[in-house]
């Protein structure tokens, strides 16, 4: 079967025309704040939604037949790249990023829900543009959603297709991208938090501009902040204590939050997933605290705020930051590292590995022991009771495998651009699993201003291939996906 | 099937006093520099001899039946263990290492071929002694062969079975470890190797002394040296290349040797681990030359020659130095600290997770795209032009992550214990690959003598777990393996 480009070209100009749309969002903000940039942010809404609405009327009234498999490969991943670079326009039409390849990492930094920065002065940039970037994340986090319920299942990815129960039937090998109602429903939970949280922190004393793009940014497990010391800037225990709690709630799978919101809050705790995830927070978060309460001069509190909104913020791959867990003690460097390895919930917003596949992984290697002593036992994998297809778990050990591969190449190729071992592994992991600050040189103190063109272009690759669950993008590098089918 | 404890301790008594005979190797050699230590040595190999005699003989009668599967995995841990605990008789008893930790780590770092070492001044050793280390390494390497041939193919562990094609017919449940005839071929190799090495190395300019020592412990994959600096103090570039070149032979698969000594080099050259393991070793050896020839003031022949050496060193897991690798560019901290998780080839004395498990999972990862877009295609990965069944394929993807798992305990314990990231990481990554040189505090220029006895038996663990293909040893700690079969 053919490539249906003209398919894929209607949907990214679909894709184009909304991004138009959400641009024009911060126009008023702009305007509001006067800080001389709805112009560009005008034109750049304009440009974009012109491009996509002639992609999309061009090419929409010729195109028959669905999409396919190989189909929905490429529109995955072209989407994301022809939104981040369309997405750049804010910022280099009013010069607020100048350059391209600074406009491009922060702005797919944005749609991957990384919030990896290169921005050295947040403070001075225009609100309208500051909305604009908290907007990519928002936009990204709601680009996941429909991705996972509706896309990736369809697609076989690492298993994706077990973990979100309410995914609609699979249609074997012709793929209706339409909106499912269950996106729909996750996107009204999605939009709710978000409101509710910004409600939140304007009444935890941020300022509505603050509260809503923070907001914005949490429940995307984005982590981009308006302030260049991120949530370290804002002291109040109430405002830090409802961000972790959003935090939390964004990397938790939001059919689950479906649930609790209709009272099945047995389906949340049955749940494995939620459960390891939950557990482990909670447990790491309570060591931490000890740790960071006997090697620093903290109360109590300020200790276990402090190691709970880091342990959360990095398992969730939000990346926002209250302290330098990097100067806290060897042991949480280490620790914060082999963290960025986890993701939280498959079914959020968060990126990287998810806690799921972490769970199938450990259980198959404890079986993997037994069945080294019966070869003969047939000893599938239970999770949430069921038993998994050794197939799907071959493909989640695969999918490991490649993340460390990837992880692997990645460091090296950065630190051939003559970083240092900490920086060229630190900023590799934090990428690749969407999460924002790294170890080393990109510390929870810095950002990524300080790579070179050619760091920032393998790093955004990486964002992008961690965020469309690896898979998605690396098969488009097969010559096979090319060849006649 | 009950486990038949007596026939396990039979074997273990017969390793132990193999044992002591081997420590009477050392007292020639004690004697003629005159060190003082031939009583210890007489004593602690008597003491061994004895032990191993009694536990032999009080059970040989008594035992009948053969070995099960479970019992074989006991006794090769076991073995490792046991031995290693006499083999700390020689250090104690003369006082030249008194500390049981430090001794037993020692030993372990020998028998396990690792070669990471808490001495600070070798050359203020007695001979007999450090000809006792030599050999505990020698004498591992020599378990390793046994183990590959004849073991860990019944045991079915990792997909040893494949890579080992002399390996006698596989029994299914029996184990009968009996020495086979192929052990019995590749053990005259192993030991025709080595004294072809001590030969040339005597040739070379080294003494006597110095050239067996270095030839034991190089065809062991094992790394000790008579002297502090390593092969640095060896500055012939002579010794150098022979070092190299049997490092490299150390390596390969010890049946492919056999071929090729046959003159069936077709064999060696259509084998594929062989091909990669050739073709990376020598790829990486020049592209590390063009750097260190770069970043130094070098000749081209001097860069090329410490380049190949470290990799070699490396990727076979013996761990010899001839230059501070961590201090050339941030590039070759992080290629070298990544080679650590390559080792040689399956059926040498290397450690380490082997370039064949590499081999398949890349072809796997490879694979496993393809199977994204045609999940019903049946595609098994091939190795030697054969079809390896996906059994074996999910087994190595497990070994991998469950080799990831370990070191991420690991290294997080080793942080626990207040070493920084770098040496806790580097640690762990040399002692679970058999190495010996790490990066950070225990780079190549230093050694472990400054870790704590915490750190010492985290370490030593890993040695061991690293060294017996991991399954062999996690299987004794799952309650499975202990309840009726």
């Amino acid at each position: 079967m053919k490539l249906n480009f003209k398919a894929i070209i209607s949907i990214l100009g679909l894709l184009l025309m909304l991004n138009g749309g959400f641009m024009l969002l911060c126009l008023p903000v702009s305007l509001y704040f006067r800080d001389g940039e709805w112009r560009s942010l005008l034109m750049a809404s304009l440009l974009t939604f012109g491009v996509g609405a002639a992609g999309y009327f061009l090419t929409k009234s010729k195109t028959n037949g669905g999409l396919s498999k190989r189909d929905g490969y490429l529109v995955v991943s072209l989407g994301w790249l022809c939104m981040s670079a369309f997405g750049t326009l804010p910022y280099i039409l009013s010069g607020e990023i100048p350059n391209f390849t600074d406009a491009f990492f922060e702005t797919l930094s944005g749609y991957t829900t990384t919030g990896a920065s290169i921005l050295n002065d947040i403070e001075a940039m225009g609100e309208g543009i500051l909305m604009w970037r908290s907007l990519t994340q928002w936009i990204g986090g709601m680009g996941i959603i429909v991705l996972t319920v509706a896309i990736l299942p369809l697609l076989g990815i690492g298993g994706m297709q077990l973990f979100v129960a309410e995914a609609p039937g699979v249609t074997p090998d012709k793929l209706k991208p339409r909106i499912t109602d269950t996106a729909k429903r996750l996107w009204l939970i999605y939009l709710g938090l978000t409101v509710l949280e910004a409600i939140l922190l304007k009444l935890g004393g941020m300022s509505l501009f603050d509260a809503v793009n923070h907001s914005l940014t949490t429940m995307a497990t984005g982590g981009f902040s308006t302030r260049q010391a991120s949530i370290a800037y804002f002291t109040s225990p109430f405002i830090q204590y409802v961000i972790i709690v959003f935090m939390f709630l964004a990397g938790t799978n939001f059919t689950l939050t479906y649930f609790a919101l209709h009272g099945q809050w047995k389906k949340v705790f049955n749940n494995e997933e939620f459960k390891y995830y939950f557990g482990f927070t909670l447990a790491f978060g309570l060591l931490i605290a000890a740790v960071v309460y006997m090697v620093s001069d903290h109360t109590v509190e300020v200790a276990f705020r402090n190691a709970l909104f880091q342990i959360v913020s990095i398992v969730t791959t939000t990346g926002f930051v209250t302290a330098d867990y990097t100067s806290w003690a060897p042991l949480l460097t280490v620790v914060f590292f082999m963290f960025m390895f986890i993701g939280a919930s498959a079914g959020s917003t968060a990126g990287g590995v998810k806690v799921v596949r972490h769970v199938i992984l450990l259980k198959n290697s404890i079986l993997e022991l037994r069945r080294q002593i019966h070869p003969n036992a047939v000893l599938p994998v239970r999770l949430n009771s069921m038993a998994i297809s050794s197939d799907i778990t071959f493909n989640i050990m695969a999918f490991m495998i490649i993340y460390f591969m990837v992880f692997a190449m990645g460091a090296t190729l950065l630190s051939a651009l003559g970083y240092d071992f900490n920086t060229s592994i630190g900023a590799v992991a934090t990428c690749l699993g969407n999460i924002g600050p790294g170890i080393g040189k990109v510390g929870p103190m810095d950002n990524f201003a300080s790579i070179s063109a050619a760091g920032k272009w393998i790093l955004s690759f990486l964002m992008l291939l961690g965020r469309l669950e690896l898979f998605t993008v690396l098969i488009l590098f097969t010559p096979y996906f090319w060849t006649k089918h």
